[in-house]
């Protein structure tokens, strides 16, 4: 199963990327010549998520604001906004995906530093980009996303401790592929836990924070590879409105990784247990977070909170591919949609 | 029925809005007056969809981009970003949600313009915004908000014509609340149609462009008030992944109003009647569009797209009250919600 060995290939992946050093510290001190006041990222499907990934990590670690770019501003509306003071940013692994494309191609016509991260260092976005950071994942087979997408983490990750030239940082991304070795020796255990859904036709998938990146990346491999609803939320904005859909059963997927909005995922998860009677399936580092859920999986302790979704993901990504195939369906083709989506 | 009378006020507070042209063109001056190189606009809810219609206005009319706060990077992680030269804007119907008062706060304190757009004039968000624009709908009752939607769409909308100082865009506006009018005819055609959705528990609800909002805003009316999972999408993220899980009979309902991206909605739309088979209730000003629908509501013709996100939400308004009815749930205080969140 080609979806199942390139989840495995992920140490490896992040080994080799964070051989880059050199080169993302490079990419750093480009940037850091600039006068940079705000970051206008481009992307689509999973490598959007990498960008709600970085939007909260360079906010808060360097300070830079982000703006998602909406593309089609610049190709079906012809209206790009004006883009001084911005670093425009392409995140996409084939880097052929036209609208993507377009959005660096303007940055660049007005002037812009424009950066792409892309495992097709010779992609129409690499040409147009100033830039250009090859996360160097191996070929990807599987429609589904999965090496690509900690790839586009870690390189969105490394640019952050490269512009803070924090030590610290550094330290904690070496320990990143052995957290997310432990996490793959809980494959059986996870294709277990995967056959109490096999009926399930609907969920919601929650993250706050950091791990509102894993939230929607969760969630898309689900309806990617399951053709399940499974519709993503920050722990605030599902209060604002969609908890009203929540009735006894229903099954609500979080991760709940230890840090600054934990107490409020963890208010939100006790909630939905003891007042509206979910479904709870929990990926956390915290005990009590875990004892909360039906079903739980358990997170090694001791990763920082910015590095939680590099890890946190890695499990969701195995339920997804057990889940899969206990509903009888193909991981590595799913029907209908291709590897790359030429999007205008 | 509040809710309903409440989407029946729209006409009304429409046109009370569109009188205060004066107090939105000393706004727009005040902006213009300023340095402004992009927008970090603060949100939750359905205030956040009225964000995602300026993201795409401003961005195209006024070539400004931009970023959609991540709230808790001022609150739970306290590491807010650099703001110098963004115009810091807060969205909020009650102006009291903790977390949008924050972003504001912090926009000040950095030395940043403020603005308030809001109902409630002597909210905390007020107190702590340079600039106020009072929505001025009247007490909102009903927990779903459908008419403070259109009003902060229209303020949104009015800013833009003024920064621009496009007359043009001036006249268009004055046409609204008769275009709003025309389509609250429709209110039994539309309260027919729900029936046939009574026992429907999940749906996708496409849109683009301007009308992604319309999308996001229809969907979050039918997950508050009908409890269905409804999820939306612009027609482009939805090929990345999503519409794999497409099924025949699977339930889409869709905005496509004519306009640069009606193409490519209608190829979208097209492909998921001819191809997938899907049941489609469409919202459109295109007879072709119309046609491919199982139920279709038509909109008025001669809209300007700029302006369908305030014409096209009032059907879908329609649809969620009278759907809400049908499943015998009740439309005024739905279960769960409240009226005002208090996020942190």
């Amino acid at each position: 199963m080609t979806l199942l060995s390139e989840i495995f290939e992920q140490p490896t992946c992040l080994r080799r990327l964070l051989e880059k050093r050199v080169r993302v510290e490079a990419i750093a001190e480009a940037i850091r010549s600039k006068n940079i006041q705000y970051v206008f990222l481009a992307a689509r499907g999973t490598s959007d998520n990498a960008g709600r990934y970085a939007n909260y990590l360079w906010g808060a670690e360097n300070g830079l604001p982000m703006a998602l770019a909406t593309p089609s501003l610049f190709t079906y509306y012809q209206k790009p906004p004006r883009l001084n003071g911005a670093l425009v940013v392409g995140v996409s692994q084939s880097g052929k995906s036209p609208d993507i494309v377009s959005v660096l191609e303007e940055g660049r016509r007005q002037g812009c530093l424009t950066l792409a991260v892309t495992n097709a260092p010779d992609s129409p976005l690499a040409a147009c980009a100033d830039l250009v950071l090859d996360i160097d994942a191996g070929v990807e087979k599987a429609v589904a996303a999965t090496k690509t997408y900690t790839a586009e983490l870690l390189a969105l990750g490394m640019i952050s401790a490269a512009l803070k030239n924090d030590e610290a940082m550094w330290q904690d991304l070496q320990n990143l592929p052995g957290w997310v070795e432990e996490v793959l020796k809980q494959d059986e255990a996870i294709a277990r836990m995967a056959q109490r859904y096999r009926y399930m036709e609907q969920c919601v998938v929650l993250g706050r924070g950091y791990n509102y990146s894993t939230a929607f990346e969760w969630a898309l491999k689900l309806k990617e590879l399951t053709y399940l609803i499974a519709e993503p939320y920050s722990s605030a904005d599902f209060q604002h409105g969609p908890i009203a859909m929540v009735v006894g059963g229903f099954p609500v997927l979080a991760v709940a990784a230890r840090g600054k909005v934990f107490d409020s995922m963890l208010e939100m998860i006790s909630r939905l247990r003891q007042v509206h009677h979910a479904e709870l399936l929990v990926v956390s580092d915290d005990e009590h977070a875990l004892g909360l859920a039906q079903s739980a999986i358990p997170l090694p302790s001791g990763i920082p909170e910015w590095l939680s979704p590099l890890v946190g993901i890695v499990p969701a990504q195995l339920f997804a591919c057990h889940l899969t195939q206990a509903k009888g369906y193909d991981t590595d083709t799913p029907r209908t949609i291709s590897k790359i989506t030429e999007t205008h």
